[in-house]
């Protein structure tokens, strides 16, 4: 179905096969402004993609590639989506936005990158995916990650990509960083109404719970099915890694720091992202004004389905799909509200919203790709 | 999404409230032929789709109606799709044949249908999911369903809508009978082979497993949650309704009687029909021959997929897509052979395959709103 | 396997035919101080319990009967379990504690029962399941379950058979309401840090996730397998009726009137429940004392786990069993902690604790017939 | 729980950390006969059993070894459960056997063995859940597991234990291979009807139907919740290891060599085997007859539930039981009957078993320990 087509632009897709980097294949193989050129899978180069993922057969894609195997000069890539796992993308994306103005595929590799990277190339944008360029603050960066910034330059070129609130900036930028799935189903409804000021920018406590496929692919015995199906629990308590970025755009949303009570659970589903916010509300304000807020906020949005009154979301309503669903509910404690919102982890937190940011960078109508609508039941 | 439009022909959905009637029109509301303009649902009428199937908003869709609410003067309906339940379909056809001409609407829920039928209609076409008019012969109707057949000079005009099988006869249809979503996962690779005489047209074992959607939405306690999860039961041991719609069509393709062994089983799942099916090789026929004999057949099918040497179908594989994934083993039983075939059954074996009908029968590409690939994980 | 024996106590399941009633057949089977004299189950009266449960089957219990067949006169019961819908509880056991005294079995679904009961019985003790006895205060279950209470003499005796802290009450008492599943699994690590002043009576916010069997076995298309299954929501928010019974017993924890933030979330699995709580610190304390008076509370206790530091309870390794786990987490925000504790929703969320309180009230070992230890995987 | 006592016997688990070892630690600890004194697992040696199953947590057990670290001078065991990986059991076994006679430790992981082995001990039993003896033609073996058999001696004094058949020589035997859970599955309704020539001894075509769980708690991705959750997918078509050991016992039954069609399947769910088997009547049967002997033979079997006429066994029905539930049904097609089995298959497919052998092996009650029905739902 993908046929090579001068009018396309021309997309490489690194990590392809990863949960997210299949998402990416299945949603732009069949983007009418988009051709696939360039798959990567270090473990799985050499195969057809249709190995590793059966159900993406049949699409006339190219084989599977390691990274340092693409030869940049002659595909003319518009755009690379980086689907690699945390902590490798800085030294690729750093190389990557180099070579492809100087033809140094040595360093795509390269250890240090920062010397390297004298201006931003114009002619390639990085759509990103990981976490490695999502942190303004690389001090933050290396206190959750464990290791210093490899990209430092470069993450002060880089866009966080929450498309709703970003697009300017999306469409001249070189080098996004698409937000985390918890980060984009939480931040959807909390920064209209930190911004408005309805409610406080202190006690907001998040709870999250997420599908499996969150965490990938990889063989963790964690992840069997045995062990996921029929249950619950909590993890990453009091200190996972979203919460830091949830922290900034809440604190620049509040203009003033805020710091967010996180915890994930996993939930025994492959897919989906539910975020119960419990918020307090400003002085005056009522639950009621909090719906109206994300009423007003998001009317004109695509993806954005603020439910009527009493509604409640739920994340199959959202499976498949590019939508984010959400709802207020006044809390029966006085002075409280509850927020719950919910996306599709692998789309509107992931590949999805990556193609989106694409689509805003590219000109294209920012539907595109995506029109598909939830897959219920 | 779904605007006016002089271009597109117009639609009917009867019994929206199923889960089939929902995936016709997740995928007709954005297939770029077809304007959707009559919903019925006979328990939620008056209510907007939304209320039903939250995942199916804002499509600008009209509101769930009775069928006898539906005034079906003004409409200028081209196509109507029939998702009732079994055994009230014929006379909701028979009435929708006759009506159309002559504006009778009380016909509609007529007890006797037979004589009200002079000449079927050329200007509507009736794609019927039930299994009102899959079986030709009406005794045999009588026979599995309990009653006489409603409609059985129409009967006679209806076509078995195997769309892979049957396109000449669908494209001059009025009336089109889907199959069901076993006999379609099930007949996609027998057919052929029965055809080509490479298996013996009998001892033919079919065991099939189905997803629970297959069930309908209907409040049963047999299709709690808590009934079905992470538990397997067969059902329908010795006869289930669709061996003979199986039985009928494999009777075709071999020329001679056939009567197979099917026993359906109840899965785990939402979606997804497995087919095992066990076969004895032609004398000097090998599972190689069967294989390359599929390969043969549906190599430029759109939707079928005879998966390369040793590869295992898997409903996974197919979900959300109108794909039928099939391939051959041999068995270690000498002169034996398995063929697995794998569909969704809400798609390829319904809702799916339906479109894919009224694609062929109102002269539209046959992939015309069923582009989407399956959706994995 | 259930033999008449003289030396055990003649225990009715009032509503054997729900998912509590058969788990309390399950476990009382096997108890060894208990014969099963009487099953009731309106709807299915008449047939054995197989036919309703058929893993139940071969257990040589009495066949199912109406309430109103049961010929108590003659049966010599020591306790009743009633598992009744919640509302349909109190004329049945006021009826019940006033009959087996005076052979009244017209009392027994009397409309008006407070005038019938003079004093209260000591020869049989009443186990409730349903939600009839639990609050206190009939003025707070008429709010919230919008009907008059029915017994308001007897709800006076009743003790709240949370059992950790109830057992002197519970050996003595005639009626025993026990608490709900989330209220159990809730109160289990709130009650002592309250006591024990370790934590704020406000701004406490429940946050709790269960599977679908807590919605009975009821036939409503919410609770479908392919409506529940690879999805998550919240339901009942702002105002569950957990949230008042909740509130009862950290009121008098506290000493002072304490109003939760409660939130339950339907999960996509049969049994469990996880339930994560927001709490502030008082002054001065740290989440490790928390951990210290939870180990220091629970040592003791049979069915109590406190994991060690860091181990995180779930749903899943409590399955099958009577045993809660629970543990505490401090939260990146300074002066928040996290308590998270998982159950079983139908053992120790209802049937199981009901049989530990009935081994309190007649003085077994408390932990007889509830030795089987979590099911995994 | 797990106390010293004199009067117990000694068990020794080895593989305590796959799901099989996991499942008789969870039985053997509430056995009323027997201590666990030695637990071990390579990979976890020197942990806590709660380290890698939180669920056994609180039994009063040994921590974990590696297998050559276990000092079996003074440890007086009586039996050994071994839950090794296939092909890994044969060295280790023979070791024992002949270890506990002469205290030659270093022979545990000797290589070749078949010399060391003279005379088999009396003083220790191995039960074997392995399949490493389960063949008794080591031809075969090799043939299927791809590497001679490493105690061929010892395989001659190995007995098969599937116990409803076999108890006189298991209750001699010094090595019991314990069945695998196809076949014990498979066999239980198929041996009564071949050793009565009720049915034919070809063209037997099973089709199963598997939990995750059988395939061990391996990191593999095709494992991972979201490769398996909602799909299903046939493996080891035309070629499964435990054909042959079907093959082998329904030889025997048949009194005649019988290769039977087997085809196993993925089912989403973590526990339970569905066995539906299609059979050719032998002349003058019919289903009834089946059935007739299937409840003659078994109906003084404990475990072994042969289900009224009609009734469907489901393996939610069995699980976390050592019950097999069993029926048959007339086929559609004459001549043909269907029967269909369901177990546990961690429990009667493999630790509930190998503890009933024991049971037989030393004279307990063979229900000892496996007392507890079924978990539902």
């Amino acid at each position: 179905m993908a046929e090579t087509n001068s009018n396309k632009i021309r997309a490489a897709i690194l990590g392809a096969s990863g949960y997210v980097g299949a998402e990416l294949v299945r949603l732009l193989s069949r983007h009418s402004n988009v051709e696939i050129v360039v798959l990567t899978a270090e473990r799985r180069a050499g195969q057809p993609l249709a190995a590793v993922y059966p159900h993406l057969g049949d699409l006339g894609l190219p084989d599977l590639l390691k990274i340092d195997q693409v030869e940049w000069g002659g595909l003319d890539v518009d755009v690379v989506f980086c689907a690699l796992p945390h902590g490798t993308t800085q030294p690729v994306v750093a190389g990557l936005l180099h070579a492809t103005h100087h033809s140094v595929v040595d360093e795509l590799v390269a250890e240090t990158t920062e010397d390297v990277i004298a201006a931003l190339p114009k002619s390639v944008k990085v759509v990103d995916l990981s976490a490695d360029f999502r942190l303004r603050d690389v001090d933050v960066y290396r206190q959750w990650y464990g290791h210093a910034h490899q990209a430092a330059d470069l993450q002060k070129t880089a866009v966080y990509g929450l498309t709703e609130f970003s697009r300017d900036a999306i469409a001249k930028a070189s080098l996004i960083a698409c937000p985390g799935c918890y980060p984009t189903t939480t931040l959807l409804p909390l920064v209209p109404l930190l911004e408005k000021a309805l409610i406080l920018p202190y006690d907001i406590i998040v709870d999250a719970k997420s599908g499996v496929s969150g965490a990938g692919r990889s063989e963790k015995e964690a992840n069997l099915y045995a062990e996921v199906a029929e249950g619950m629990h909590a993890y990453g308590l009091g200190g996972h890694r979203h919460a830091p970025e949830i922290d900034q755009e809440l604190s620049v949303a509040a203009n003033e720091p805020v710091t967010v009570s996180f915890t994930p659970h996993l939930a025994p589903m492959s897919r989906g992202i539910l975020a119960t916010t419990y918020v307090k509300l400003a002085d005056g304000a009522t639950a009621q004004d909090l719906h109206r807020a994300l009423v007003d906020r998001f009317e004109d949005e695509s993806f954005i389905r603020v439910l009527e009154d009493g509604a409640v979301p739920a994340t199959r309503h959202v499976r498949g799909s590019n939508f984010c669903q959400m709802n207020v509910f006044p809390d029966r404690v006085s002075g409280r509200a509850i927020l719950v919102s919910a996306t599709d982890n692998l789309i509107k937190g992931a590949s999805g919203q990556a193609i989106q940011n694409m689509n805003v960078a590219f000109g294209f109508a920012e539907t595109t790709g995506l029109e598909a609508g939830p897959l219920f039941p």
